[in-house]
């Protein structure tokens, strides 16, 4: 079950210590070591899953509760202003650690985190092309 | 149950027309018209709540479960690295419309769509007084 390589199986059969916010039996919450914003914490399932697709639809469950509910402990608890909740899959999408997990970060006006994104738009006609090829795949796989 | 303001609740009311990626009975996909990348996903719950702590844990467990598939037939059904899925809460978060949203967003190597974020680290003792406060008021409320 536990990859052997994995930094986080490590910490959760507890031979890398963590910084904990909460556990049960399928998660563990802590705080991350690099934080982006104080209290920045990381949710992940105690089974080694890599990424979020992967994952049993229990699992998922309990980690998106345990996210929202830090999110806004965090939030509370802190003084931030809200609340970024995410989850990278992929080399190319940021993720480091290749057992699934969701980042939760606290956020203050302006504290520019994270730069607003450049967003484009569809052509005539485009969008409903890139739905069919998604539903597609979703239907089949 | 609706917000009459709410633009995602008059999506799911069927009087704002989106390009439908899946639903079911509490969920609606859609593709976000200001793409970040191609096949860029809204997932929403169909009940409005504004942030991710104030949905109910079913809710949650549909809304995770569809952002990881979805996620996964994004990369693909259009040829991504990978994927990220992410969920702003509050405007010092980024997020705009008041109706709880996941974002699922197909990238690529080198695509720069998110710059790497600068990352701190704690003081000795620090992460321990701060996840000592983030514990309290996730017991507490």
């Amino acid at each position: 079950m536990a990859d052997a390589g994995c930094i986080f199986c490590r910490m959760v059969a507890g031979e890398v210590p963590v910084t904990g916010i909460w556990e049960n039996e399928s998660v563990l919450a802590f705080l991350d070591i690099a934080p982006i914003s104080t209290g920045h914490t990381l949710v992940i399932p105690k089974r080694h899953f890599a990424r979020l697709h992967e994952c049993p639809a229990d699992v998922l469950a309990e980690m998106a509760s345990r996210a929202a509910a830090i999110g806004a402990a965090v939030k509370v608890s802190l003084g931030f202003d809200g609340y970024n909740v995410f989850c990278n899959n992929g080399r190319a999408a940021g993720q480091i650690v290749d057992h699934v997990h969701f980042h939760v970060v606290g956020r203050r006006e302006g504290d520019k985190v994270f730069t607003r994104w450049r967003s484009g738009n569809y052509a005539e006609d485009e969008a409903g092309l890139v739905a069919e090829k998604i539903k597609k795949t979703l239907l089949t796989g």
